[in-house]
Parts: C-alpha cells; sequence; structure tokens
C-alpha cells in the first residue's frame, strides 16, 4: 500500500492517496471531484476555493495535523488582500497536500451546485449549462512553426482542459487576433458543448480572466406579453426578470388574428417577426443594463411559446397554423445563434435554444410546462392547466402523458369582457359576494385593502377604479354563483329572485353592480349576462379539453390540480373549483406553479440534460387534437352548466361553506335558486 | 446456385444474380454500381440511364438475349417522347432485368463521373461534391398524428435516401411549407454532406424534381483580379468563367499597401472587406447570369487566396500579417455559409470552403497550387513558382515538400516599370531583339502580328501602342541580355558599347528605345536602368526563395520546374531561365500549369475528399519564412546578376541559339560584353 497522505473529499466521499505537494485541485480532478475552476489552476479565479477539516475524524479513522495542507502562499496571500477569502477557506489549486486531509468542497465550488426552486413541487435545478469560461494561456507566433492564432487557441485548449477540438464562429475569429494581444496571450473563452460528447464551439473570448460570469436569458415569449429572466449560468441565480408588450399585439389580440393577419397581408408575417424582434433587442438590452451585466456575457437564449409565436419569432409564416390539420414547419427542438434568428443585442455566436413543440396548438410553452411540472414523474394522475388566451392542458402520471391546447379565448385575460381590461392598477382583481345581503367587497390591483376597509376610497383615488381584470372576472361569477345571484345555467336572476337591487335589468336579461361611479363621473362596473356567457365559453373549454384527455385515459377524477401560466397564480382553487373550471379534487390538491413555462426555460437553460430529458418526453406525449375530436362539442355543451351540468363535485359539495351547487342534483334548476333564497 | 438471371455491369465489372422483374436501378444500388438518380427510381429524373449490350460475351460465357430486359414502358415511352433517350438507352429504374444481361454504365450516368482536365500535367478529377439533389415524396400533415413539416422531410429521407439524419439551415426552414404545398408533397432537396459520414445539411428545397442540376463557384480571389469559374456539380464542366478587377485595389495596389490602409485607418479593413463582398456580388450575379443558371441552383463556393485576401474576405483585420511574426488569425481550412461570410448574391445557406492557409505569408492559393499540382506526389523533385506581387514557391516530391513566399513586388505584373502597364490592348506583351542589328520587334495585345509584319500599324492603330506588360519586360530584359545590349551585372551599354543608336543616354545611364511613338504624339517606350533593376529585385527574390529551399532539401538541382498563375502562363520558359528567374533545367522540363490556383479551387469544388487531402497535405508541408532567413539575403544579393552570379546554368549554356551568358565563367564581366560584341 502507498504511504502517500490520503484525501478525502466532502461531500463526495471520493478519496485517494496523492504525493506529497499534490495540489488540492489536481487531487480533485484525478478523482473526479467536482470542483469547479475557470483559470485552470492558476490561482486568478479563485473559483477552487475548499475548507480543509481538522482534528478526528473517526468515521475515517484519520486525525488530520494543522499541517496537513501546506502552508498559505503568495497567490493565496495577495488573493486574500484584494479580495479576502472566507474564513478557513483555500485555494485548492494553491493549497497542496502534505498529510492525511479532509477536504470540502462548499456548494460555491461546484460546477454541479444545485439550485433550489422556490415553489413548493418544484424540483431541484442541478447546474450543468452549456456554455461555461475557461481561462487559457496561449502559445505566441511562431514564424519557423507558423500557425494560426485561433488553431493555438484549440492546442492551449487541448493541453490545459482536456477540450481536444473546438470550433469557432465566423463573427468571433474577426475579433479573436486583438483580444489575444490585449491579454498578452492569456484568455477566457466562452465554450458553447451543445451536448455531453459535442464537440464545442467557441463563443466568446476576453482578454485576460474574464471577471463577472457568464449569463443566459430564459424568455417566456407569450401573444400578449413577453417576460426574460437573465440567469447567471454560474448560479443559476436569476439576476433581473422583466416584461414588456408583445408589439405584435396591434396586428391581433389573437393567435388567429395574427395568423389572419399574415394571410391578408402580404409581407404580415415578416413585419410581426420585425416587431418581436425589436421588441426582444429592447427587452435584452434593458434587462442586462439593469442588472449590470455587459451584453458580451449574455451568451444564450432558451425561448419558450405557443407554436404561432415560435413561427414568427423563426420568421416562419404562422399560415399553416390557422388551418386544419396545423402543421409546423418544424416541431422539434431548434438551436441556432442569434445571428440566424436576426437578434442584435445579443453578440452574433450566442446561441438560442427553442424547446420542441408538441403538436400545432401546443407549443414549446407546454413542453416547458411538462418539463417543470414533470407530469411524466408524478405517481399520482395530475391535471396541469395552463391558462391564457389559449389553455394548455397536461395530463398523465408515470405510467403516460397526454396533451392537448383548448381555444378559451381572451375572457379569462378580461378581454371581451363589458367592464373587462387587462390586470392593471385600477382593475378590480379580487371580489368576494356577502351570500346574506349580496353586498360586494373587492380589491383592486394597486391598493392592498378591501372596498370595504377604511381608507379604501383615498388608496384608491389615485388610480381610480377602471375595471375588472382576469381573476376578478372569474371570481366575481363564482361569487355570483355561489350567493345565489345566478342558477346553474348561468342566468342571473332579477331584483324579485335574487333579493338585491344590484341586480338590475339590461335588456331582456340582468347585469349585477359591483361598483357605481357614475355619478361622480367614473365608471359603472358590473358583470352583464354577456359576460357570464363570455366566461362559460371560456372555462366550457378549458374543461372540455381537461375531460377529453381523462376520456383518453380511461378516467372520471383525477388527483390533482396544477394551476400554471402567470394568470394561473391569480385563481383561487375554490373560485376555480365553483366555476367548474377544472374537475373535482380536494381543494388542498389544487395547487399554483405560477409561470411554469418560464421555469421551464429556465431549467432548459441551466441544464443541457433537461434539453435532451423534454426532446424525448414531448416525443412520448400522447397529442389529442381537439379541434377534431366529436367528443370535445359533447364536452364543451355538458360545461356549460355552473359548475356542470352531468359531472359530479363531491368534493365542492363538502365544503360546508358553499351552499349545495349541484346542478345535476335536481331536476329543477330553479329549485337550487329557490333554496339558497330562503 | 441461384437461377435467378446474372447481371454484370460494366465497366465496374460488378456481378449479381437477382429475381426476375428487379429493376436494373435496384440491383445497381444493391451491388454498389456508381449509377446516379435523382429521383430515387421513380422515371422522372433520367439519370440512370444504362446500356444494355447483347449478344455473345465469351468473356464471361454469356449469351444475352434481345429480351434480357423488360419491354420499353408507358414511363419510358413518355420520357422519350418528351427529351428523347440517346438510342439503345433504357432508364435504369424501368427496365426490369429478364434474363442474363450485361448493362453498361455511361460516364454521364455516374456519380463519381471523371472530369478529364485539359492541361497535360493534369489529374484526373472524379466527380464527388458535398451538394447533392434527391427527390423525396413527403407525408402529409396528419392532425391525429402531428410532427412538423421538417420532421417528415427528414423521414422521408430516412426511407427514400437511407440518410438516416439531416439539418435544415433556420433561413430554409422560413421558406419549407409553401415548397412542399407548391410541390404537392413532392420536392427536391440539396443535401450538403462536408464529409463522407457527417450529418448533411438540407440548403436547398425546391417543388417537385428541380431540373438543371446544382452548380458551385470556383473562386480565386487574387489582390488585383478575381475569378470565378461556374461548374455543374454533377459533371465537373465549367459553364461560365468571368473576372472582375478586386477594388480592394483603390486602397492599395499590393497587399501591404492594403495591410498599411487598415493600420492607418480605422474601419479601413471592414471598408475593404464590404468592397470586395460587393464585387463579388455583382461577378456571382453576372457569371450566373451569362450561363443562364439560377442562383438558387449556385450551392457552394470555393475560395483559394493569399492570406492578406483570406482575412479580408472573412473580415479580419490583417493587421498582424504586416509584421513579424506575420500570424494568421486561423490557418486551418474554413467552412462557413453565405450568411455568415456576408456574400448576398447567393442563398444564405450555400456553403462556402476556404482553403486552408500554409503560413502568414504562403495563402490557401499556394495550397490550392498544391492540391492542383500535387508536388508531394512527384518522383522527381519539382519547383512550382506561382508567379504574381508575391511569388508562391513549392518545392518537392514524395519524399517531402517545402513552400516560402517571395516579395517579388509588381515589377513582374509591368507595375514600377517606366513604360509598364498592366496586361490590356495596347500593351506589348513579347519582344524579340535581333542579335544582329539589335533592332526589335514585338506582339501587342489584341493585335496577332508582330511588329515587322504587314498590316501590323493599321492593326494597333485602333488601341494604338501604350505601354509594356509583365510579360513584355521578362521578355525585354532577357533578350537585351541575350543581344549583348547589356552584361551580367545588368547594365546597359552605350551606343559605342553596343553599337546600336537604340541604346540613348538617360542621365548617367543608358536607356534601350523599344518604339518611340513621340514623333505622332504617342508614347515612347524604353527599357531604362531603372526598369532593369526593378526586373533584377524581383527576379532575385523569386530565385532566392526558390534556392533557400534547395538549400533546405540539400540540394543544387531540380528535376523540372513548373510554372503556375496567369501570368506563368505568358512567361516563356526561355526568357525565364535566361533572366535566371528560375534555377536552370532543361527548357522541355518547364511547363506552365496556367492558373493552377484555380484549377485547385475546381478541385476542392467537385471533390470532397480532396478537401481533407489538403487539409492534410497541408500541414505536412516545411514552412520556411524568406523574411527571417540570413541565406535569403545572400541568395537574393548572388541572383541579383543575370542570369546568376555565381550558380551554373549548364543547361542553358548548351542552347546553340544563344551566346555564352555565363557571368560566372570569367572574373571580368566586361569580358562576357565584349566577347559577344565581337
Amino acid at each position: 500500500m502507498s504511504s502517500d497522505p490520503l484525501v478525502i473529499f466532502t461531500p463526495s466521499g471520493k478519496r485517494g492517496r496523492f504525493p506529497v505537494g499534490t495540489p488540492v485541485l489536481t487531487a480533485a480532478r484525478q478523482l473526479g471531484v467536482d470542483l469547479d475552476s475557470v483559470c485552470g489552476g492558476r490561482g486568478i479565479c479563485s473559483k477552487c476555493q475548499i475548507t480543509p477539516s481538522y482534528g478526528e475524524f473517526p468515521k475515517h479513522g484519520l486525525t488530520v495535523a494543522e499541517d496537513a495542507l501546506s502552508n498559505w502562499n503568495a497567490v493565496e496571500e495577495r488573493y486574500q488582500q484584494k479580495r479576502g477569502l472566507k474564513a478557513g477557506r483555500r485555494l485548492g489549486c494553491q493549497a497542496t497536500i502534505q498529510r492525511d486531509i479532509v477536504i470540502d468542497v462548499p456548494p460555491e465550488s461546484q460546477v454541479h451546485r444545485q439550485v433550489v426552486r422556490k415553489a413548493a413541487s418544484a424540483r431541484v435545478i442541478e447546474m450543468d449549462p452549456a456554455t461555461r469560461p475557461h481561462y487559457i494561456t496561449v502559445d505566441e507566433p511562431d514564424m519557423h512553426e507558423p500557425t494560426g492564432d485561433l488553431e493555438r487557441v484549440c492546442r492551449a485548449l487541448a493541453a490545459q482542459w482536456d477540450v481536444p477540438r473546438a470550433t469557432m464562429a465566423p463573427g468571433l475569429l474577426r475579433r479573436l487576433q486583438p483580444i489575444l494581444r490585449k491579454g498578452n496571450w492569456a484568455i477566457t473563452v466562452a465554450l458553447n458543448t451543445p451536448q455531453e460528447g459535442a464537440v464545442p464551439q467557441i463563443v466568446a473570448a476576453w482578454p485576460g480572466l474574464k471577471e463577472g460570469g457568464l449569463y443566459g436569458l430564459a424568455i417566456d415569449l407569450g401573444s400578449t406579453t413577453i417576460a426574460a429572466h437573465l440567469t447567471s449560468l454560474e448560479t443559476g441565480a436569476v439576476v433581473a426578470s422583466s416584461g414588456i408588450m408583445n408589439p405584435q399585439i396591434r396586428f391581433g389580440e389573437d393567435l388567429m388574428s395574427r395568423v389572419s393577419y399574415s394571410m391578408m397581408n402580404p409581407g404580415g408575417a415578416v413585419e410581426m417577426t420585425r416587431a418581436v424582434l425589436e421588441a426582444l433587442d429592447t427587452l435584452i438590452t434593458d434587462i442586462a443594463k439593469e442588472a449590470g451585466v455587459g451584453l458580451d456575457a449574455v451568451l444564450e437564449a432558451v425561448f419558450v411559446c405557443n407554436p404561432v409565436m415560435h413561427h414568427l419569432l423563426l420568421g416562419i409564416d404562422p399560415v399553416e397554423l390557422g388551418q386544419a390539420p396545423f402543421a409546423l414547419a418544424t416541431s422539434d427542438a431548434m438551436s441556432l445563434d442569434a445571428l440566424a434568428l436576426g437578434l442584435t443585442a445579443l453578440p452574433a455566436e450566442a446561441q438560442i435554444y427553442l424547446l420542441p413543440c408538441i403538436a400545432g396548438h401546443v407549443g414549446a410553452d407546454a413542453a416547458a410546462v411538462a418539463l417543470s411540472e414533470q407530469p411524466g414523474k408524478s405517481e399520482d394522475l395530475v391535471l396541469v392547466v395552463d391558462v391564457g388566451t389559449n389553455a394548455e392542458i397536461l395530463l398523465g402520471d408515470t405510467r403516460r402523458v397526454l396533451a392537448c391546447s383548448s381555444p378559451t379565448g381572451p375572457a379569462f385575460e378580461g378581454a371581451q369582457i363589458s367592464s373587462g381590461q387587462r390586470a392593471a392598477p385600477g382593475a378590480i382583481e379580487a371580489i368576494r359576494i356577502n351570500p346574506e345581503n349580496k353586498e360586494p367587497r373587492f380589491r383592486v390591483i394597486g391598493c392592498d385593502l378591501w372596498s370595504h376597509e377604511d381608507g379604501f376610497a383615498e388608496a384608491t383615488a389615485a388610480s381610480g377604479i377602471t375595471g375588472i381584470c382576469g381573476s376578478g372576472i372569474i371570481e366575481a361569477v363564482a361569487e355570483m354563483r355561489i350567493a345565489g345571484l345566478m342558477d346553474g345555467s348561468g342566468l342571473i336572476g332579477s331584483e324579485a329572485q335574487t333579493g338585491t337591487n344590484r341586480c338590475v335589468p339590461n335588456g331582456r336579461t340582468h347585469e349585477y353592480v359591483i361598483f357605481d361611479g357614475s355619478a361622480e363621473g367614473g365608471p359603472r362596473i358590473t358583470v352583464t349576462q354577456g359576460d357570464i356567457r363570455a366566461i362559460q365559453l371560456a372555462k366550457s373549454a378549458l374543461y372540455a379539453g381537461a375531460r377529453l384527455l381523462m376520456d383518453e385515459i380511461g378516467t372520471d377524477t383525477v388527483d390533482r390540480v396544477v394551476l400554471a401560466g402567470a394568470f394561473g397564480a391569480h385563481i383561487s382553487p375554490l373560485h376555480a373549483m365553483v366555476l367548474g373550471m377544472i374537475p373535482d379534487v380536494p381543494l388542498d390538491k389544487v395547487t399554483s406553479a405560477g409561470n411554469a413555462a418560464g421555469t421551464g426555460a429556465r431549467i432548459a437553460l441551466c441544464n443541457r440534460a433537461a434539453r435532451s430529458e423534454i426532446e424525448k418526453t414531448v416525443k412520448a406525449i400522447t397529442k389529442v387534437e381537439t379541434a377534431i375530436e366529436p367528443r370535445f362539442q359533447e364536452h364543451f355543451v355538458a360545461a356549460n352548466a355552473i359548475p356542470h351540468k352531468t359531472d359530479p363535485f363531491p368534493h365542492l359539495a363538502t365544503l360546508t361553506t358553499l351552499p349545495d351547487l349541484s346542478f345535476n342534483s335536481g331536476k329543477d334548476d330553479g329549485g337550487t335558486r329557490r333554496r339558497r333564497r330562503r
């Protein structure tokens, strides 16, 4: 047995014997311990910090002496003076092994560190980005052995980083020579390696050691809004988030009107592509500025979007998506560079990744939700709905996952509602109706108080009350149902039927007055019979889509429901279920995943393996096309009632705080209403 | 043994037995016979034409009956009526095997057909282009099994052409859907497969069967002129050639002045790159128009050029090439697409290939000469010189190849010569001096007559006589030496010394009057002492470069000399040797390779294997840097004499038509002159 000192790394437990004088980094590399380094052991990047442990380790039968590592050296001294090392830390490339030692690798020194996501349901993201920095020293040119600068860069990567081959984009090659000379033949290159084992591409270079790390963007390109998250490719931390309206709205609010615009206007698709690229350039520039990150360090972007946005982003005319058979130009994941995409804010060599589309109506955003929520890894049967102008619906468990898209229309987003508006200050976002006196109280975006609370009037005076947004209208309709202001068919009762003068005639039907500021020249906010019908159409489409997937799997119930989408986060599970948007499950089995699509984008940005995983997953998903499925229409009609004409909602029925909402329990729906009015 | 019919293919000799009814194309494919097809056997491309042979084949012990193939079918009938088949030809995909048969595959039906080059020294080019057309029928989209159009295109390539994987550039993806629908799900795609076994990229697509074939450009990007050859990627035939001046001339005539321009002017390199790209766009558009070829079918371009042009083409500032150690940004071969290069005349997806550079002063043009002339495959020691403003020099045989570049300056191209001009109508391109009466006769570009012939004056009246070009001045100096008008040191004698009044004083030296039209207001064309010195400098540099390589290899003689470069074609071997431009060899061992660099480009365009071959060859070439080699200066000084101060020219001495030119035979160079004057 060797008498070389024994080295044990924690937390990995990897161990081995190394000759006295071996640097800790070298030992870690030889053992395959996950210890970071950008400078390759030159004592300048400080990524390889480790914590030696001293004393007794009975578990290992080891006593570690204080002199188990070499003394603090000049490089560490200088680093300490310039930037300071945490107490107890050493630089792994400088400290050498002298005796038996236990060495801890703190999380921030691990390449594949784990990032814990906030949401409770969330799995941990393991950092394994495609783009990583490497510091190299390059041989100077030699007339007697002429080779190109690029060839010597590649030689350095091979010798110093075990990267046997690499390519360089022509755009970067144009800038390489001055960078090498400015760095005095020491540079940092960013290598993009899309998959383990692929030939890496050098996508950026900086003189000397690049400070500040590399970044990527996770971009959720929605029909209405574009949200971007600037993310560190080292730590996975989101350093800035920002959103912008999708400027394509001026060509059509919903997707189909954009497809129509393209059909009707020659060059219309090109115009819409240009608009979205310009908006992205602005958004990217702003977000980098906000975070104080140079755009030269932003080397990746992952996009998730629905199929129409996917095509318009890539410059593909979406016309085929407007008509059966809804053929995508491509459904697979796409990798291209910023130059080919036409983004000018990013370096031309920045690598863009688009998640795969699932089908002509089920896009990369649904794929991102699948990546984030992992229905295929769920032991119980989970329904994931991403609620928006189009609803993406996933249903599955470890055995099988199905997906469809349902055209809910814009009512859930407050559009096509008489007093509807986008979620913005002044919009009613939440509402409660007292079941006794039928009086409403509500909360307005921009004001934390409810309308009956002291100071509400003053607090809302500035922005005023301007309308009702998506979550507000959903709650209003559900609350009206709970309060007995309308019956299971969605018909609003008269003052005589409901016993409140807030139910007033409006033509041949009635409307419920939430707020009337007309005396002061303000708005009069009501829920009309038309609004109820719009919400009924939207929720029926959503429910029918979910039902169709349940049919396909052969079940009448699901175990749990996940509401995804930025909008999903604001819908209360109770109101969603009272409305019959989602199938009946115990209330505590309805969770919100927040912006699951955006999270999926961030996972794909931080972890290469997640990309191949979702590419494989998507191929295994059973696609259901709602537009051609006759049962969709049946489900849609049956789901029109609130909560539902035929499907039982047993969990809802057990809630003692609610009246009996069963539509199908009595033959006479008027009876329900009458019963409650008593 | 099978009783299936025996099929023998010629010229390959491949044979096998196939069931009655097997199409000839199928049999050919199974045997690996080189039989072309674009439509994959659908009877529409007619590339698979074969000639059945009937009668006795004693060599094979075979008698082929007239009914050995199936009868002429409807597809062949239609093709015959529409376009006509050559007598005796059949379509290989339609004719089926009925009995034992001998089938000849004519050269034009072979994929890897051979193209015989004109030049005697030339090897045959085997067609093996990177880009080839494939006709496919694509499944229509199906809502129940949603996949993208691209994925179904790839599926068709796998099923119909055994291409398991393919990618598509984003730019083409933008155009794919309408092409598929226009072609009613039958399209032709062009696949670019840079190396055998690489994943092909779909670089173009057309509805239905693409007529007219695919093309590529072989481009020799010179400092002064740009020459392009539009070449069929099917037959290797050059369908059009065209040239254009390099517009960078306005930034500097020679390479070093362009490098200086870039050093002195911020953005100067960008300006020069833009200029050359614009010129290329014009040239490419014109040449395609001239040939009647649509630019959509021009899918490749191979460039050869010196290192400075190489960098300026790629948009790399050539500043490093202007100073030691002459570091190239990259020396390896480059592949990129037209979009990345910035060429807009070609489709964005067209694939550009630049041959590797050999060293900072020895470019892709020299590599192309090496590819064309194959010094490394020569049994005898061959010196290849590519004469231009810079001379590229290769020396070698099967054992070893060396290369250097020598700064000859522009004198060989008629620049910096008192009466010098570019090779253009009006320029004296050839000259002879009568050794008896010292009278000149000359030939002018644009006129086939010599100046003493009848009708010469009338023939040159239109263009006039305007100056003397590169080949003219070389011949003039050599002829002056032969005629004894100057001595071995290059000193022009006086009238008294030479016995002709054409040698007249010019300051402290003399000049020789070739033509004096000054009485009629025309030019007076003379060879001044300064002109002699300029030519001496140029030829000394060329010779010294060659000598340096000979030293390196340890030889005083070479077996043969190849003069390459468009200019090389116009230099007479005798005059080149009298001048001492090249080492002494038997005159019949001096050959011209014409535009060898352009030929090298064409070889790389037509044959993928040639690319990897030259990439490997270049790495094995020994590079000699003339600028830092002290012996270069010695050789340069010694080569100043005409033909040479010390090196013997024994073969030249045996030429009875010449006087004794030996400079080194007598101690007194004046003696030589005196001896000849006798």
